[in-house]
């Protein structure tokens, strides 16, 4: 094998990376410290603790994976309280497939991080990231606790990206800020992924705030939503982490400025919060496709005129996953037959001769055969971008979804060819 | 882009090949000529011309796609007719979403080879492997096929393997020869894939022949049983090609010798022959999966103890096509985590804590967590071979389900980010 990146030390940052990691205010209610407790690398941050000094609502989704991690029964379990006085995430470790030492060690560090803030162990939050199988030792973490709990600072979300990071090469931040009742009100995201992401959910990990006051219940609810068309709509792998977790908090700090709690997602004073919230998963969602592990390429693959929505996606899906179609992005190669071939084996409703297939703005085929139109150049010259759109018309209803992934290199085989060594 | 291999001219010979290219005896009844058409690239055969001078039975399975090609069509059609006098088939292109023109192109490329051999074009089989979506020149090869037809001979089964090859790195043939009634008789097959290998068959091409006297429907029957465990139980990227096509025909001819026709698959005098079709089949299929575009090392995965063989299968198909299992096993890393993950996301009933996880002989996991007596020095070894087994046992049942794939190599990555230039 050749030289292959560590994953605490990627060789090179996307070059689909933002160019400037954006500076992120304070949320009011919401303290931040992170950590380099050696847990992986030495000399990176790899802890990251959250406080909320009064109890936040939360909401949360999570990894469809039948062999989730012990921090994701923790969080499922917690949530059912629905109130959140601290996260702690690490990274470098999933504590996935760790049997009876790994729930050992989500309890102890419940109780440290309880202890640490004074709240009960059900108001923590845990979160893990990194290589799956082997036991967390949660002692190299739990007794830094006390101390990050007590210099935690508003200011810190940039660190917060950092902490969690695997073989992210850029941090991926970023908030909103909108009014509920003439009352400003904060948005703050953070999420990291690379590799392992697949529809509902994947090694992704993300985080988001808000001052707003809502009740959990619409929170979950606003959640889920804003999580179908983005995360839920990323991959670049085909596989699905053990460990995927987004988790929603709201401070409700925002009320002592006068805006009132928001105790259903119907709420109509909520339009302007809930676009904001879609816009934020969406645009986290995106930073995880084109920061995929060797990524050069972000690939949006819009299906329209399936039988159905849950069709198009399927077909999305099958375009965005199939490493043929990843592979000739990859190249700059136009190769439109791969599209077809992906189509094809989708198994949704499919009628060859109705195909329309583009490539950003050039239409490649038509009616079951290339596009009489079609020019090689033209279609070359669409794939120099960074983004390539492909949309497969299929002609038969009015379906539709949207994807998002990137392309496959070898970069990805190297990073994923060594990643544990 | 670093400097890629061309379909054409592979770089290098698959390191699983067989050691030797086996020779194959001639099948009474079948006559073989192959030619240099140019179809897509000078100076190699790329038509081959197999003629049965006496009506053959014939037997085929095709892709699932739902985008299948116009030789597809053709021969779905003409299996109804259950007789078969000529197989064209080219590579180079697959003559697959060309539409109107793809249609035109096999009738003319039927019409032409049934007068060539003198039989209807219903008793002509056409099979076309190559890129996706160009449509098909048929005038570069039809007037070759009069004189094919007469210079053809029983003794070209190695040439036959070669002209169907795209970017396999080794000619995939294979004879056996076993007894009914005491009378021996040959089965000889071919096959090619390399890339866009997925189950329910692949971009996969494959002919079988034999001398043995049996009827269509048997045939049919016994195909359909050794496809399930071998052609469709392999998978290269899980792309499944718009072409895949493995046809078997009978010449009947050792009736001659004594063999009394069998009409029926369950006749018991075709116990032998049935296992040697078995085996044949798997054989091919293996060899296919070693030679998956960029394979340096073959992975055979053993799924055991699910609640059914279908769920078995499911569980298995997940573990064979995460790139994450796929690349672990290209660096040699027993990566055990990775495929606790490929079985999570494979949405079948599986418990976390009753996994218990195989590479080779070394048992690397057990009840849910690192098995206590694991060393990675042992699994390293195991991870050296050229074929690494990878058996799960689920723990919940008796289903159970063997599937064959490669690693995935920056090969895989090169060979299709440059294929069609």
């Amino acid at each position: 094998m050749p030289q292959t990146p560590k994953a605490g030390t990627p060789p090179h940052v996307s070059p689909l990376a933002p160019g400037v990691i954006p500076d992120v205010p304070p949320i009011e209610g919401v303290r931040i410290a992170t950590a380099a407790a050696g847990i992986k690398y030495p000399g990176r941050t790899d802890l990251l603790l959250m406080v909320f000094d009064e109890p936040a609502a939360v909401a949360g989704v999570f990894t469809t994976s039948r062999c989730a991690s012990a921090p994701v029964d923790v969080c499922r379990r917690n949530l059912s309280v629905g109130r959140a006085r601290a996260l702690v995430v690490n990274s470098g470790n999933a504590n996935a497939f760790t049997g009876k030492r790994g729930k050992e060690s989500t309890r102890l560090t419940a109780e440290a991080a309880a202890k640490a803030v004074d709240c009960s162990p059900e108001e923590v939050f845990l979160a893990s990231t990194g290589v799956i199988g082997e036991p967390l030792d949660q002692s190299k973490f739990v007794g830094l606790l006390d101390d990050l709990a007590g210099e935690a600072k508003a200011d810190r979300w940039r660190s917060a990206a950092d902490a969690i990071m695997t073989t992210d090469t850029f941090p991926k931040l970023l908030s909103r800020t909108v009014s509920i009742d003439g009352v400003p009100v904060t948005l703050n995201g953070i999420a990291k992924g690379a590799g392992m992401i697949a529809p509902d959910m994947a090694t992704m990990l993300s985080f988001i705030a808000t001052d707003a006051p809502i009740a959990a219940p619409a929170l979950q609810s606003m959640l889920v939503e804003a999580v179908a068309p983005s995360f839920n709509s990323t991959t670049v792998d085909g596989d699905t982490s053990t460990s995927d977790t987004l988790l929603f908090f709201a401070t409700g700090r925002a009320q002592a400025r006068g805006c009132a709690p928001a105790v259903d997602a119907s709420d109509p004073r909520l339009a302007e919060f809930r676009s904001a919230l879609n816009g934020l998963c969406l645009d986290l969602a995106r930073q995880i496709a084109r920061d995929g592990e060797g990524a050069r390429k972000e690939i949006v693959v819009t299906v329209a005129g399936a039988v159905s929505d849950y069709s198009a996606k399927r077909i999305a899906m099958s375009i965005a996953n199939s490493p043929l179609v990843k592979t000739a992005v990859a190249g700059e190669d136009a190769n439109w037959g791969r599209v077809v071939m992906a189509v094809g084996k989708a198994g949704e409703e499919a009628d060859r001769d109705r195909l329309k297939i583009f490539f950003g703005d050039v239409r490649v085929a038509v009616d079951g055969e290339r596009d009489p139109d079609y020019a090689e150049s033209v279609a070359a010259a669409a794939m120099k971008r960074d983004t390539i759109e492909i949309r497969v018309d299929i002609g038969l209803g009015d379906g539709r979804w949207t994807v998002y992934t990137c392309d496959l290199t070898k970069d990805y085989v190297a990073i994923n060819g060594d990643y544990r060594s």
